[in-house]
């Protein structure tokens, strides 16, 4: 096992320097929240990913999830993580206070879902969708159901779940068919199956709650006619105590990775008594669903950038340790070998991860900014927030989770051979991160909803707002000597992404949206690149202040530098994959739409 | 399970109408092999795969390898394939005919590690292991060594390994301590640690023989003084019989994949009656040892290569049945949902894993080209050609290797969260193609190999034949209308390749060899995406000749055309990369070399 998984200096670094945290401590709502404040937080959350974790990564692998005679058995310590966290607030902690929260920003909330998947991302997860489940009863559901639910769940007694997923139905959501018949006493009988339910069942918990979608009786086709319901395990009765209500895990899933993370098949109301309650309004389900799949998106990215960071560490804790080979410049065998950190090609790898690792971070946290300050902002400021979060969510779930699967493949390709084994913990973080890019929408799903969906919304209002915050992170680069090359590098990269989205735009404007979509994905990763790079930048002209200004003591000299050496590389070695995209996207061929499949053989 | 793994239609072309294989029969040596007989001969290996191979492939990875008070037992079907494969003479397939070969050329006899590895690459290693070990004797051990041991290996009833890899020294085989002391029978008694040992030691096979790389007493150091030894694991009697060794197997590794392989750590000669006995003569060791390991190289590619077919053929079976969404013109819910073949992402995706399958067989099936003319021809010719196998060497073993990993990522995504799951194969060839970037040399020493050897022998002759190759292709295309567009891409991606190579020499020859050798693995990668355009440009060529010359079958034709098809994916999405790796490559950064790794924090 690896002696590290995240950089606390790194994560303090990217809220203090990089994304200015404490500025919203000048908002009521996070007053509370200074940089001492926010520096204790961090530590105590590093505290619990080091106690409850990460002792814990290898066993939940090794001794995951079974299934007999229908009950699913996790490992111990899923119910430890779900009573300590619950019991000391954790599990609500973004939540407001009124409701049990802390009101924590968004920015320090997410470090949560950070240091833990760093640390072990097979438990994670339980907590997690918990929190987000309870998200859509506390805002979308009636007061009887958030009395009922709320805070059962954010004490960590009760795990809850989000149901879209059917066998049938995965990406295209809109052809769901499970099924709600009212009851006379206002809820309504469910009938359906459930499948890829994270989270979905496990002995030793008092319940689980399926924030689950269905369809009403007659309600409009396709996603206009879902609705969102609160789907027990077992029904909390009158007289407060618990009865089964017709929910049967039919099965759980055997995966790659995150094996000791349960993923189960539910059967709802085969026996005709399975009763969900309606949150909200009829027919509005998809739209409340969309904040918990917002942020799962988020969560889902960041769980990948934690992964990098863990895959990160484990090889360079490896490279500095192991000793293989001479340096090129210098074979004499009398000499004694090298650490493999002298390897320049051992050096790209881990500049690689590092880059990406660090890159993915700053960018989950610029997305959680916009999302606090949109919390606590008004009018077209508020809007604006809205529309970069919107904007970047497609970026942020998608990046750290397939640029960040090559980053832990180049971690394991570090340890050779033994890298392959199990003996090291990188071949289960191959495994585990391989799911970033499936869970909530595919990379493809994903792709169309950033070309097809966040380009176009208010005409483009948000990409135009992407513009002027790049520009104005050029602006400031461009003041420091150092700096001017990659600003202008970054500003280029940038007209090429607008003369990509034009280009497209113009077949979009013929009418042919298959074809001016074809290619979102890759869009998407030269987006990507180009946001990623911004925040890099952004590292860089922070460091460089820091540099001007802060202690000289060694390690800060060390750290400030290793940042502007990281953005350095990422210039050169991962931004000019974007000429590449940019030729394709351009290049006029419509093989993916207009090829004949047949020929596909 | 799948119902395909491989195209036999799709081997023949390449076999017959790109690389010509009949031209062969010209020469005495491989005068037998017509066309006929090589058809029946690849209809053969398929069905050896379809029979002893395929069915066994979910068994073996799940079922794998266990290792209990010092015995190890793999899945019954590895004794069945030795038994087999060696009764029937498959093992020594490739050999003459004077020590029971079938004199098989290259390139049909390398199908056998492609077909029986597309259908599972968990059992051809140890058939194919003991034809390399058997190879080594043949070639250069004595007479009395090969009575002993050529009949019993190529007969599948003893085991061959290659034992070089110590803890201490795996990529840096100069720095091997396994000793070898000289007994008075002309035996040596060998003492070290083997570890990585493939196809080490299982129960149930008669014998293991390990061809192993050790140290005279007083030799000289470095590669120098390697010599080489066969090392029984039971050593033959005067009278006959088989007894004890001095070779423990001290534990295996439990791996990411390929788990139905053995791995072993080996002890030799704690006992001190470890005997093992010199092939050649004392020194040459790794000269020998370089047949075998040139030989494995190609066939780690061509595993690879095998596993992208089987990766790919399993998405595009589920492609076309699986039902889910609308196509992105017509999104109207009264229509039917369609098969995901029909969105233009999982074509995109299905298209690569095409192109780089194909494209990584075509680059198998040139190289062993080479070494069948190499074997039968004379003088210069045969020089030529053996330094063609020598360039494409690092090529053929990367590529289908890291490309193909990327590929069989993309038939995991194809199939979405199902991919994650092991009621598809793709969770395991995702996991079994994993190794192949690291067995026999690391990318990154490839790479080495590549730039810092390979295109440097002779002056560059080897090089400078390759640009002859594909001149030739260039030129054949230019007259074909249709192909002329993409020629002229292999012309411009050519002499970029050429660029490069300047660019990095006047760097070696400021003497700064570990800066000119830096980026030894992107300038690989750019090597190897432009000797596959090379292939695919001489695929296109065939199919444009069959198309104007051959049937007008509408299974021929959809052949054919699927051939131009994939042709044009990947000059339009893959070749553009090398761009950005030249980009990189010529930046002047000096980031791997002279970044301070103190930094890497």
């Amino acid at each position: 096992m690896a002696a590290e998984y995240v950089s606390l200096r790194n994560i303090k670094f990217l809220l203090h320097d990089v994304h200015g945290v404490s500025d919203l401590a000048q908002f009521p709502y996070y007053s509370e929240y200074d940089d001492e404040s926010i520096d204790m937080i961090v530590d105590t959350i590093k505290e619990l990913a080091d106690t409850y974790f990460f002792p814990y990564l290898e066993e939940c692998d090794r001794h995951g999830v079974t299934y007999e005679n229908g009950t699913v058995k996790v490992h111990p310590q899923v119910l430890q993580v779900m009573k300590n966290l619950g019991e000391n607030g954790w599990i609500g902690a973004a939540y407001s206070a009124d409701v049990g929260g802390m009101q924590l920003p968004h920015m320090v909330a997410i470090l949560l879902e950070y240091m833990f998947a760093a640390a072990n991302n097979n438990l994670n997860g339980y907590p997690g969708l918990t929190a987000g489940a309870a998200g859509l009863v506390i805002s979308f559901a009636s007061d009887e159901l958030k009395k009922t639910y709320v805070e059962k769940m954010l004490s960590g007694r009760w795990q809850g779940t989000m149901a879209l997923t059917e066998p049938h139905a995965g990406s295209s959501l809109s052809d769901i068919t499970t099924t709600a018949s009212p009851n006379d006493d206002g809820s309504y009988q469910i009938k359906g199956t459930k499948t890829f339910i994270s989270s979905g069942d496990y002995e030793g918990i008092e319940n689980v709650v399926h924030l689950t979608l269905a369809k009403i009786e007659g309600a409009p086709a396709g996603v206009k006619g879902i609705s969102l319901f609160v789907v027990p395990k077992k029904r909390p009765t009158a007289n407060g105590k618990l009865e089964p209500n017709g929910v049967v895990t039919a099965g759980i899933f055997h995966k790659l990775g995150q094996k000791g993370y349960v993923t189960t098949q539910l059967s709802m109301g085969d026996d005709d008594d399975c009763r969900g309650w309606l949150v909200g309004k009829p027919h509005y389900g998809l739209a409340y669903m969309f904040q918990m799949m917002n942020a799962s998106r988020i969560s889902v990215g960041c769980n990948a950038a934690g992964i990098v960071s863990a895959a990160y560490h484990a090889s360079l804790e490896y490279a500095r340790d192991r000793i293989q080979g001479r340096r090129l410049n210098n074979k004499d065998l009398t000499v004694p070998q090298t650490e493999i950190i002298n390897h320049p090609d051992i050096r790209r790898m881990l500049f690689m991860q590092k880059s990406i690792s660090e890159g993915a971070l700053s960018l989950v946290l610029q997305c959680t900014r916009y999302e606090d300050l949109h919390h606590v902002t008004d009018g077209e400021e508020k809007e604006n927030n809205w529309l970069l979060l919107e904007l970047l969510t497609p970026l942020v779930k998608t990046f750290p989770a397939d640029v960040g699967m090559q980053a832990v493949s180049n971690g394991l390709q570090v340890l050779g051979g033994s890298g392959f084994c199990d003996d090291y913990p990188l071949e289960q973080y191959y495994r585990d991160i391989r799911i970033m890019s499936i869970y909530e929408g595919t990379t493809g799903i994903q792709s169309l909803d950033l070309l097809g969906r966040k380009m176009q919304i208010k005409e483009g209002k948000a990409f135009k707002l992407f513009l002027g915050e790049v520009q104005k992170t050029i602006g400031e680069a461009m003041a420091i000597a150092d700096l001017q090359k990659h600003a202008e590098q970054l500003k280029s990269a940038v007209e090429k992404l607008v003369g990509v989205a034009k280009h497209l735009g113009k077949i979009a404007a013929t009418g042919d949206i298959e074809l001016s979509l074809a290619d979102a994905t890759l869009y998407q990763q030269m987006f990507s690149l180009v946001a990623v790079a911004w925040q890099w930048l952004k590292q860089g002209i922070a460091a460089h202040g820091a540099l001007k200004h802060q202690s000289k003591a060694e390690d800060d000299l060390k750290f400030y530098q290793s940042k502007i050496q990281t953005l350095h590389y990422y210039y050169v070695y991962e931004l000019p994959e974007i000429d590449r995209l940019a030729q394709t996207m351009t290049s006029g061929e419509r093989l993916t739409v207009q090829g004949d499949m047949d020929l596909l053989v």
